[in-house]
């Protein structure tokens, strides 16, 4: 049977011939105007109520009305438009799957995290601009600050896809990794802490705290100021998930008066951030807009991750990457 | 038998206090104006003729006199001043071990490195000073020339203990390692290309190069101009050795055509390099001044180092990053 799939992305045409090759003999159904932003909002596109799959980015207020809809695989790692108790409802009754694209960011997520803690621990961004001569009270103290990440603790909260490649990047580095997640499955490889454990984590034994929490109304400023307040002394703050998870002006407050050593971020609220925003001229606040997931090719690992999805389903099987 | 144990070397208290401990029982010899880098040359100092062992950088000239020597243990990984064949045979001769301190550097050197790799991965450079918005040109470039790393082949020159440590820390990256060593011991965990390979596996073969080459007579713009302009076009090029193994000049060429895509230098050749050097201004070339090494309490890492061998010395047991 041949299926109407809705694609609302943007592609190079090298993904574009991908996807049509590996979707012979169905039916590609495109917007008028592709949206190619994630935080985009096109609206709802009357094309969209015949349609049986959604890749992209599908409207949420479109699919109470596709009536045909069987499947939306959704072409980021964020779910964030769909995360609402109304929409997870409202696909559980009408038995439509979620999947989302997670296995093609995490690869990068990870690294690109990676890249922040190394660049932190070998002081990359004073070191980069010092011309410090040996022996030299900057040059000593560039250096005798300066780690290997040996012995210290890191906690990833929001613990999936992308954690789990962070633990096995890490795995060679001597370092103590711990989980933080909604509901700990059991195969996360490294110690899983309590909603109980949380507070006490954070105040004495996280060194490094790796946000990947997903935008939803439980995570929305997680990192207010009270909790932000609580952190180690000296802690470094990662954030890859979404900029909503952290009241920002608490954040400067912590980075101000060094509480925190440092920020990396890599997703703020609102993104870009405006150019008055103060954290973008806090020395230590390191920020990259929203570049975590990418990667050379992306868009033909996206397609191809699609095209897995879409093998499996064609032929009854369970999906990868299933949210809903 | 008490030893007299001459230290050049400008410690903080507390390391300081650690050497004292470890050696009670024995003399210690501090010259009277300690030096503080292992790029100064202080001069032979009279006192040194009367020592069995030398703990720092004592002057390769002062050891001929020196008829007491029983053992220099170098403060640093390089060995430059000492690798001389004249100085080789003297030791030889005299039955004088040298060792050096690379198991105190050899950690952060390698992180140092893969810091370097993975801020080009990710581009850090440009993405930490870009506010690009999700969907635009230059955010599309930016994710799209971000890598992961995966499918890369890393050529290590000079390969010894950074080198094996880089192979670990590489190791979860899904990427290919190759070692370039004057002479292969067999235990390198990754193939060891020839000397008659190198010309082909730089041609075509190597998307990163890692220069740990040591300073001596051999490496001395082993990088000069015709070796840097038969690189793989868009490798990336890296040095935590030594500056005088590179010809500055034909780097910058290399990097102003684009021939390289980048270098990360953490030695060059004066350090620090004069203002008006161009290197400076070269966007894509990116300078840590000499920090590779460095790390929280390094000067008590060296001191436990020696300490180790110190032991083993007085035993008559096999020393520790044994190099002559």
């Amino acid at each position: 049977m041949p299926f109407k799939i809705y694609v609302d992305l943007d592609m190079p045409a090298g993904a574009l011939e991908l996807l049509q090759s590996g979707t012979r003999g169905h039916q590609l159904v495109f917007p008028h105007k592709p949206i190619s932003s994630v935080l985009d909002s096109p609206g709802v596109d009357p094309q969209f109520a015949a349609v049986d799959i959604a890749f992209g980015q599908p409207d949420p207020k479109a699919v109470a009305g596709a009536t045909h809809l069987k499947w939306i695989h959704v072409s980021s790692s964020g779910i964030t438009r769909y995360d609402t108790p109304g929409f997870r409802a409202l696909m559980a009754e009408r038995k439509i799957p979620v999947t989302n694209s997670a296995e093609v960011y995490h690869e990068a997520c990870a690294v690109h995290v990676l890249s922040f803690m190394l660049a932190q621990a070998r002081n990359l961004p004073s070191a980069l601009q010092s011309r410090a001569a040996n022996g030299t009270p900057e040059w000593l103290a560039l250096r005798g600050s300066s780690t290997t990440l040996r012995d210290q603790t890191i906690l990833i909260l929001g613990f999936g896809a992308i954690g789990k490649r962070l633990v096995e990047l890490l795995k060679p580095f001597h370092v103590k990794v711990l989980a933080y997640r909604r509901k700990a499955r059991g195969d996360e490889g490294v110690p899983v802490i309590t909603p109980e454990q949380l507070a006490q984590t954070l105040a004495n034994v996280a060194d490094h705290i790796v946000n990947i929490l997903p935008d939803n109304e439980e995570s929305r400023h997680f990192f207010n100021a009270s909790r932000l307040a609580t952190l180690k002394p000296g802690a470094v703050f990662y954030n890859i998930g979404r900029g909503t998870t952290v009241e920002q002006d608490a954040l400067l407050d912590a980075l101000r008066s060094n509480r925190l050593k440092a920020a990396w971020l890599d997703v703020t609220d609102p993104e870009p951030l405006p150019a008055n925003q103060p954290l973008l001229n806090q020395p230590n606040c390191h920020i990259t807009p929203h570049l975590a997931g990418g990667h050379v090719d992306e868009a033909k690992t996206l397609v191809r991750h699609f095209l897995n999805n879409f093998e499996r389903f064609a032929a009854g099987q369970p999906l990868l990457d299933r949210v809903m």
